[in-house]
């Protein structure tokens, strides 16, 4: 294997499961070739019967099933999934073999799947991994190398035809026997259902699974039935305690309290808020919630309005824009019962999807519009390079979710406390590097905000406005103190890539190396 | 030139300007090979900058122009369409020879195109020529053979790469700077913008034309952003009282109003009303929507209701949906403004385009889910063959529109006064075949209905309605009474196919040859 050095310095192979792979050489500097996929032609003289199958074993026995072939999902019903574990098993029972799974992410509800990839049954998986099947991939228990991307670059890739799907299982809260569906009605809404769009535009066969049949036309036809080969109706879709939280709920600590703050005060001294254009961006964690309250009583207090903001919603989120702080809320998953409402019943709660929001081989998506973007972190470097997927003792735990493509924003801030239990956040090198320095414009920490040098159009803005900057070697030094000088080295790894973290071009900007069995903790 | 004769009997070319044609082989016989047209892969990176441009010029100063290119249009504007000649005199003015237009429809306020096409700017026209441009055609003005395709085809050919679409141009009554853009708002408004989806999804550069700029984000985003190269901003798109009409109007010629109280009287008749997925379309023609309202108020009168009922949106329409006779109206195009008014308002009337309702080549549209479609013709003979785009006199003066597609429905009903002036509506052959007799099952006229044979299944559902039944042969007796005998022969033609009629499926079904000097009547 080849390995090169990339634009962020690290060793990444030239190629990765037979395919050839471009290593990171900057944002935007890799401009792409060729075209995007062209699917077959169908025709309507084979779709005059109806879609509708009685089961999944009956979706797969018509089904081109073969051994080494690709199959998806979605994670809209995040740890609330019943629908890969089921499909899972029928396709180890039915003897199918080296699968690449390709769910858009995946959750500790989704364990069994360590079983059938020991056994053979899946190869490999193509999508974020979070708990049990990262920490298989991160032991090298895959038969290939795993590959991370972010929602827009999975778009990107099945768009551009790096991830070829074979059969795409959508779970739809509401479907019609046409194929059209959405997640805003039914008992297992989950709000948007937009991470499968794209599933539903390039697989070769596309199955709704729904436990929820309406009669045509089911409306909104977020996915539509015109790509559709499939409609099975089953009980359930999963446990909807899992999939959105009842509610969302602001942190009460006072240390992530006061990150929340100077995130807000932040924002609210580079004058981005007055603004016509102001829209923000931020997660629904505690601490992210937190900024959104202190932001959204600024704004109040100024009598000024966002654009819009980029959901994840949330009640709080939904709240501004019933008050009209927010003019629209432009989402792509709802986080509690009061986005999933929202998104059904507002016409100023728009549902969104990774070609409008994130995928950077369009002619241009919306990510770069948003002024402000708040987002977590597991690592940052002095170079302000960001690591979300590996935590510091080297196990991949973690998607990159939207990650990179909301760094696209004017201001990306990263908010995180110094240092999680003995784990300092500001490191000399992350353990895996999800998005470059150049991209990070602010962390802010319970111990002061630092600034991206790079950034001195930002810096200007903030001149005397009295917020407690500071540099990241104080940042290094201070966490170093906190932690009494105890930094853990970088986590002992073998040669062997397990996972290849790809920019949102397509690119490779980092990979995960296997855990050597004495740093495994076990 | 090889001609061979198609499964309607009629001798087609087997190449067309330089590409192979398939001769029209039979509703769902043809099978497409192949995969859809992947577009070239976009950055993110090209689009950092505003798309925004000051004036058409400066579009065209940025897009890459060359001769013999290929420029598409959309027709929402009708005949009160500014962009065309705006656009296509620019084009004149640069230089710039050969062009194919690629409309999807053009209309009497086209008429400068004449000098175009005659003075070598434009060499083509693949879309509908309703008046003018039709004329010059059909005397051979053009230097290539025109192919007019329905709406779904015309999605098709774009999609499946039969019409490669270099710079399209879409004028949009809202639109923000990013490209998102509808029809619904605005002082232009003309409600579905939905016949210029498949340009900006395929066409190599895309340019949104709008006299109404709105803050981001311009929504609903009917065409998006993320597949537009430039917005221009202008005074006007064109002469809203010819865009869109004030009001449409029930007929009130009584030979009219029978035709449509027969029409309504066969659907009561088949029990399809009572149907709990009956749905039914129909045009904008005062007779159509005479038709419409004896329609409902049958419905009214039988407590029941349609699933959903296919527009072209007109009052009438919107008022059976306000009344809950109509639960959705899937909406094409809006012909009054109570139409474009109910689509931006109404959850309930669905804005579609001609992928989702009337394309081929996906798996499944839904013109196979209307139950009953009613339409009109210019000529129909003993076999059913229906000509909607010649006149008995040779003139191509008309589109194909919808009415290849929504002879898809359970139920096809053409309904026609037996003779126009001196012209008998039944022929023994129609001068143009728009759509084989197997896809259409039945004719009514103010002298009886007749049901096409194939169609025992219609005749058993109306057995012992009392229905005026009568056979083809006897209306074609009796027109040839009506006009006293004076049958005219077909229009005198050269060798020369100026047009193709393309069936939906892109198979050739007829062809339009140049009227002989002495038949032009000039």
């Amino acid at each position: 294997m080849t390995l090169v050095k990339n634009a962020v310095g690290r060793m990444v192979p030239t190629e990765i499961n037979g395919r050839p792979a471009i290593p990171f050489q900057g944002v935007g500097k890799h401009r792409p070739a060729g075209r995007k996929v062209g699917p077959p032609i169908p025709t309507g003289a084979d779709f005059t019967g109806s879609k509708l199958k009685q089961s999944i074993d009956e979706v797969l026995d018509s089904a081109n099933l073969k051994n080494g072939m690709t199959i998806s999902f979605h994670h809209h019903l995040r740890n609330g999934d019943g629908l890969v574990n089921l499909v899972m098993d029928k396709l180890a029972e039915r003897g199918v073999k080296g699968i690449t799974l390709a769910p858009s992410a995946l959750f500790p509800v989704h364990e069994p799947l360590v079983q059938h990839i020991r056994w053979g049954i899946v190869d490999n998986v193509e999508g974020s991994m979070n708990g049990p099947v990262g920490r298989l991939c991160t032991t090298g228990g895959f038969k290939k190398t795993a590959i991370l991307r972010s929602h827009g670059g999975r778009y990107r890739a099945i768009q551009d035809g790096d991830l070829h799907i074979d059969l795409a299982f959508i779970a739809a809260p509401s479907a019609d026997s046409h194929g059209n569906a959405n997640g805003v009605h039914g008992p297992s809404a989950f709000g948007s259902i937009g991470f499968a769009l794209a599933d539903s535009l390039y697989a070769d066969q596309v199955a709704i699974v729904t436990d929820n049949l309406v009669p045509f036309p089911c409306y909104p036809w977020a996915i539509q039935g015109g790509n559709v080969d499939y409609v099975v109706q089953v009980d359930s879709l999963g446990d909807p305690g899992k999939i959105v939280s009842g509610t969302t709920k602001v942190t009460t600590d006072s240390t992530r309290l006061q990150i929340a703050q100077w995130a807000a005060e932040l924002v609210r001294d580079t004058g981005l808020l007055e603004e016509p254009e102001f829209s923000f961006q931020a997660g629904a964690g505690g601490m992210s919630l937190a900024f959104v309250k202190y932001l959204g009583e600024f704004m109040k207090k100024k009598g000024v309005s966002a654009s819009f903001a980029r959901g994840g919603s949330t009640k709080l989120l939904v709240d501004l824009l019933n008050e009209g702080i927010v003019k629209y809320i432009l989402d792509g998953q709802c986080f509690d019962m009061a986005g999933v409402k929202s998104l059904a019943e507002n016409p100023r709660h728009i549902d969104t999807n990774p070609f409008t929001s994130y995928c950077y081989h369009t002619k241009g998506c919306f990510a770069p519009k948003i002024k402000v973007s708040v987002l977590g972190a597991t690592e940052i470097d002095m170079n302000f390079n960001v690591n979300v997927n590996t935590h510091s003792d080297g196990w991949l735990l973690h998607g990159i979710g939207g990650f990179q493509d909301t760094t696209d924003a004017y201001m990306t801030v990263i908010t995180a406390p110094l240092v999680r239990k003995v784990h300092p956040i500001v490191v000399k090198d992350v353990v895996t590097v999800t998005a470059p320095g150049e991209s990070i414009d602010a962390l802010v920490t319970e111990y002061g905000i630092a600034i991206n040098p790079r950034r001195q159009d930002i810096l200007d803005r903030i001149k005397g406005s009295g917020l407690p900057l500071v540099t990241m070697e104080e940042l290094y030094d201070k966490a170093t103190e906190l932690i009494k000088g105890k930094r853990k080295p970088m986590p002992e790894t073998t040669d062997k890539i397990v996972a290849a973290i790809e920019w949102r071009d397509g690119t490779v900007i980092d990979v995960v190396r296997q855990l050597a069995p004495d740093d495994r903790g076990y």
